[in-house]
C-alpha cells in the first residue's frame, strides 16, 4: 500500500510513521530527541529514522516532516527548543522520494481539521515540549503576512517574568509547556506533577495552578482579539484531560467580563495529531507536484 | 448633494457630520459625549446630534451610527466606556431615515481600507477614551465567531495590574488610552504629558514610558499570534506622532526576540477615521437594501 513516511520532530520525542492517503497510521514508533547533543544530531537522528521507516514501507511515495519554530516549504528556520536556525530541507533526509517540509503546529492542525472535527474559528493549541498554535479561521489555518502566525507559546503573559529559552521573559511557554511544568518540579515528566497535584502535594498544586493561569491569561487574550468559537488543547498536556481543562475552563471565564469564553476541548487525536499531519504534508505535497 | 448622517460616538467626543458616498465630508462638528450624565442622557443627546444634521443636509440619505464596545447590527450590546447594555438601534435617533449602526473601530478600519491605503494583514488601532482594534486579514476586517473580535484593549497586559473600567485588571487600556494617561497625571487630555514628557517633566516620563510599554506588550503579543504586516495606529494618542511611533518601534522589537517586527506607522486619517466610517456604514446599508 503507497503511504508517506512522516516525522512529527518535538523537543523531546520523534513520532514516526507510515500514513496511508486516507489518514490510516499502518505504522507506528517514537525515538527520543537528541536535543542535548545539539542541533546537528537531532538532523542525523532524523536523516536516521526517516531511512530506517522507509525500509519498512511498501510502496513510499513521499517523506513528510513536521518540525517546531519557524519554518517555510525550503527551510527550517529557527527553534528554540532545538536550537537550529536556517536547515535547508534537503539536509533532513538522504532520501530520493520528494520531501514535504512543514510547521509542526499548523500540520497538527491541517490534521485537527482534517481527522477531528475541528472547523470554523478555532484555536488549536497542542502543548508539549514547547507550545504554539494553529490559527484556524473560517475552517482555514491562517499563516498571517510571513506564514508566522501562531506564535502563542511566547506571547508575554507576565512581562517581567520567568526567563524562556526564546532569549525573552514571562513567555506562555514558560509557565506552561509540558517541560517547563516538568522541570519546575524537578521531574521527566508533567504527568507526574499533574497526578501529585491532583494528590494535594502544595509544591505541585502550585505549579500547576500557575501553568493553568499562564494559560487563562494567553486563552483570555486569543479570545478578546479573535473571537474563536472553540479551542482545542492537543499534545501532551492535553492527556491531563479534566485535571486541565476543568480549572482552565473556570479561570479563563474569570478572565473574561463582558463576553462569555469559547468551548474549550481535548484533541480527539491526543498526541498523534502532529504524526498526522505530517503524512498530510507528504500527500498534499505528491498531490501538488502531479497535478 | 446626497448624504449620509454620520455620527462617531467616542467617550469623550462624538464626532459628527454629513459624508458623501464618494467619502467626502460635507460638513463636521464635534459634541461632547456627556457620559458623566449616564448613558441615558448619551443616547438622548445622539439623536439630538442626529436631527440637527438632518436639519442641515440637502438630502440626507441615512443614518451611520459608529459606536465603542460590543455592537451588532441591531444593538449596542455593552460599553464599557459609556456604560450602556443591549440599547436597539432605533433608540438612538427619531428620524424616519434608515440607521446603520456598527462598531467604531472597525468602522474606522473599513475607512483606513477604503481612504487610507490599509491594505492586507493589518492592525488598526484607533488609541482614545478606550482602545479596540479592527483585525484587517488579506484585506477584510475579521470579526471573529460571533463578531467581537479585536478587543485588544482588554487583553491582559500586566495580569495583576491596575483596575480597568470592564472589572478585570491589567488591561491595555487601563495603561495605554488616551483616557488613563491623562488620567495618571491629572490633566484632561493626554495631549499634556506628551508635552511633559517631552520635556523631561520625570513623571510625565514615567507614566508615558509605562503606557508605551504596555502597547508594546500587547503588539508583540498581537505580532506573535497573528504576523500582521503593518500595525497603523489612529485615534487622539496617534497625534503625538513620534513622540510616541519611535519608543514604541524600539520597546516593540526588544520584546521579539525570533521575529521582525512589523511596520508601524500613524493613521492618515487621524481622528476623522471613525467618522469617515460611520458614513461608510450608512452608504453600504443603502446599498444593501436597495440592491
Amino acid at each position: 500500500m503507497k503511504s508517506v513516511i512522516a516525522i512529527d520532530v518535538g523537543g523531546t520525542t520523534m513520532k514516526g510513521g507510515l500514513v496511508a492517503e486516507d489518514g490510516r497510521l499502518l505504522h507506528e514508533e517514537r525515538r527520543p530527541t537528541p536535543r542535548a547533543d545539539g542541533p546537528e544530531r537531532v538532523i542525523a537522528e532524523i536523516s536516521r529514522f526517516a531511512a530506517g521507516l522507509q525500509a519498512l514501507a511498501a510502496s513510499p511515495v513521499a517523506v513528510g516532516l513536521a518540525v517546531p519554530g519557524l519554518v517555510t516549504a525550503t527551510h527550517a528556520v529557527y527553534s528554540a527548543a532545538i536550537g537550529w536556525r536556517d536547515v535547508p530541507k534537503a539536509a533532513f533526509t538522504a532520501t530520493e522520494l520528494p520531501v514535504a517540509l512543514g510547521h509542526d503546529v499548523r500540520a497538527a492542525g491541517e490534521a485537527e481539521l482534517a481527522f477531528g472535527g475541528g472547523d470554523g474559528e478555532v484555536l488549536y493549541l497542542p502543548i508539549g515540549t514547547g507550545i504554539a498554535g494553529a490559527v484556524v479561521l473560517g475552517g482555514v489555518p491562517y499563516g498571517g503576512a510571513g506564514g508566522w502566525a501562531g506564535q502563542i507559546g511566547h506571547i508575554p503573559v507576565r512581562p517581567d517574568g520567568l526567563a524562556c529559552s526564546c532569549g525573552q521573559r514571562g513567555c506562555l511557554g514558560a509557565y506552561a509547556s509540558a517541560s517547563a511544568v516538568a522541570r519546575a518540579y524537578g521531574v521527566e515528566s508533567a504527568a507526574r506533577v499533574v497526578e501529585a497535584a491532583a494528590a494535594g502535594e502544595p509544591r505541585a498544586v502550585r505549579i500547576w495552578e500557575q501553568a493553568v493561569e499562564a494559560l487563562a491569561v494567553a486563552l483570555a487574550t486569543y479570545t478578546l482579539l479573535l473571537d474563536p468559537r472553540r479551542i482545542v488543547i492537543g499534545g501532551g498536556l492535553s492527556l491531563a484531560g479534566e485535571h486541565l481543562l476543568a480549572p482552565l475552563r473556570e479561570r479563563l471565564a474569570a478572565r473574561l467580563t463582558f463576553r462569555a469564553a469559547p468551548e474549550l476541548a481535548a484533541s480527539t487525536l491526543g498526541t498523534r495529531a502532529g504524526l498526522l499531519g505530517a503524512g498530510l504534508l507528504g500527500w498534499r505535497y505528491i498531490a501538488a507536484v502531479t497535478t
